[in-house]
């Protein structure tokens, strides 16, 4: 009997809204790797705003991911069959695997496999705090913010698996640390389950006004750091509050990704107060990877990275997590577990 | 016989566009120096554009200029009195004599006398390349931007006081350099003497499509380094050009001073670039700027920093030269002719 593979390719490219008409669900047999080549059988799919950048032909730091390919993601795996000896059969990889039940990797997607110590964590640890998500964190922080003890860092989608990392790692160098997240639930999280010292509801307040007053109020010395992953209203008032000399590590602008325009009204502000503003992708920085992984490997094991984590249930479930995911419906990583 | 000082004070602040109405043109008395004061009959009166956030209300990097005090401004002049014995009668300094024939200063406003060098450069010099504006070209270029041999440099205001200099330090560094300025007779300077590799007419462009095909014909290894005086459509269109890892350093936004706003309508395209955006002050950075003047001398000794004044005559005249600066009128650095 053939093992069939589920997946889900992109259909279709958003002309404004992303939606479900625009992904589609395919069973197809699970491939045999050919020489040199490895089968993954995919345990955990990591979803992440910058799949949206990549269903759009807009130009970015990526290609446009190709209509009725698979779509691509981060995935946690065992090797299942192997024509790679660097690769063994029951071998626990970090891959970049896609939107699907198995993944085939060959050629130049080899590079992107790497094993990982399932006995350090649980193997989807490895696409949030110790992963990609812990790395961005990381570096945005310590290689951008440059955080002082006693200085203020304020940190949007604070509840997320960057967000919740970054906050942290800040408490932990001494400073004060304002989150920004959607709703009461996720403020609370942050606050009492992350330590943060406080955290704005962005949903509760109606406009800028509100807004001021509240990081006001969070951040009475004013801000030094942000590490901005969201954009919009949010991102303009935080660099109204910002101290000379501020820095701003930019490593998400979720408001704009459905295409809609989120300008920034006031430039003049980042010379006003001399401010600092650096966009930059984990990827591209693979010398402070391992730092960064080593970093947070530590924190892990003294047990100072709390962690939550929204589990969407098989490959069937992954577009509707997705939106949810752009919507902020997801509460801390989200991924989607496959086996 | 009693000395009268002309003196031009903020009579109110601007409710929109600044006007002549915003200022006064009064004469009193020359003042005697008590002890430790000096007196300077200022020779030259440099006008620059953060003139213009000082007239206003808005809280910036420095405290709103007061109302009917003398319009505050860098000179050069001559010591006509001295009861400091770090000044004798006669000396040549830079200070902050304000818009005014003669300065009488004391107090904290000492620490902004310095003896210059009459012999190394005539003494307007020391309130352009050899002052403030070549030190910011300075810093910027080489602080922020570090720019490479073969990179792609664009710089807006090309043929001003800040700009020119930039520009002819990238190309020495091997660079290369693109200006932006107003007007055919800018352009030409700005390529023909400066020796930048193209510049383009801002006012013979339309919108940006116009723009964004002028850039990309004068850069087309895209752009590497930005230096920004001015805002609005120019910075914008620049950075959509940018490469990956562009550095932009944000020395002026002329474009807003007026109080319109100038929003920056894409700001993702800095996390799309990854992009580093750093406004800065020279005037912060003092260790810099002793680093900077020896290098500004230098070249200027060697003949390789070419310059070009716009002079008014007479202290009466400086509103109306400083309205010429705001709406690009002036042709090199702005300057007032006193004695």
């Amino acid at each position: 009997m053939t093992t069939m593979n589920r997946r889900i390719v992109l259909a279709s490219r958003p002309q404004a809204i992303a939606g479900p008409e625009n992904f589609r669900l395919e069973t197809v047999p699970v491939p045999t790797p050919a020489v040199g080549e490895v089968l993954i059988r995919n345990h955990w799919l990591s979803l992440d705003p910058y799949m949206r950048g990549r269903m759009s032909a807009i130009k970015s730091y990526a290609d446009p991911h190709p209509v009725d390919a698979v779509m691509l993601g981060g995935t946690v795996g065992v090797v299942a069959a192997s024509a790679n000896d660097q690769f063994a059969v029951g071998d626990t990889v970090l891959a970049f695997g896609g939107w699907q039940e198995y993944a085939l990797i060959a050629g130049d997607g080899l590079r992107m496999v790497h094993r990982i110590d399932p006995a350090l964590a649980p193997m989807q640890r490895y696409l949030g705090a110790l992963g990609m998500p812990g790395m961005t964190a990381w570096f945005g922080l310590n290689r951008i913010i440059e955080p002082k003890a006693g200085e203020t860092v304020v940190v949007s989608a604070a509840s997320g698996a960057v967000g919740s990392v970054v906050g942290q790692l800040a408490k932990a160098a001494g400073c004060r640390v304002v989150g920004i997240a959607g709703g009461p639930d996720k403020c609370a999280y942050v606050v009492e389950e992350l330590g943060f010292d406080a955290c704005l509801d962005h949903k509760a307040l109606r406009d800028t006004r509100d807004f001021d007053k509240a990081l006001a109020a969070a951040a009475p010395q004013g801000v030094d750091g942000c590490f901005e992953n969201v954009g919009g209203m949010v991102f303009e008032g935080t660099l109204r509050q910002m101290n000379a000399f501020g820095r701003i590590a930019l490593c998400g602008m979720i408001a704009g990704y459905n295409g809609e325009p989120v300008p920034l009204k006031d430039p003049t502000v980042l010379l006003r107060s001399r401010l600092k503003v650096q966009g930059f992708i984990i990827s591209e920085k693979p010398a402070e990877m391992a730092e960064a992984f080593r970093a947070l490997a530590a924190a892990h094991v003294a047990g100072q990275l709390k962690y939550r984590e929204s589990i969407a249930e098989g490959i069937a479930a992954a577009p509707d997590a997705f939106f949810g995911l752009l919507q902020g419906r997801n509460f801390g990583k989200q991924l989607v577990h496959l086996a």
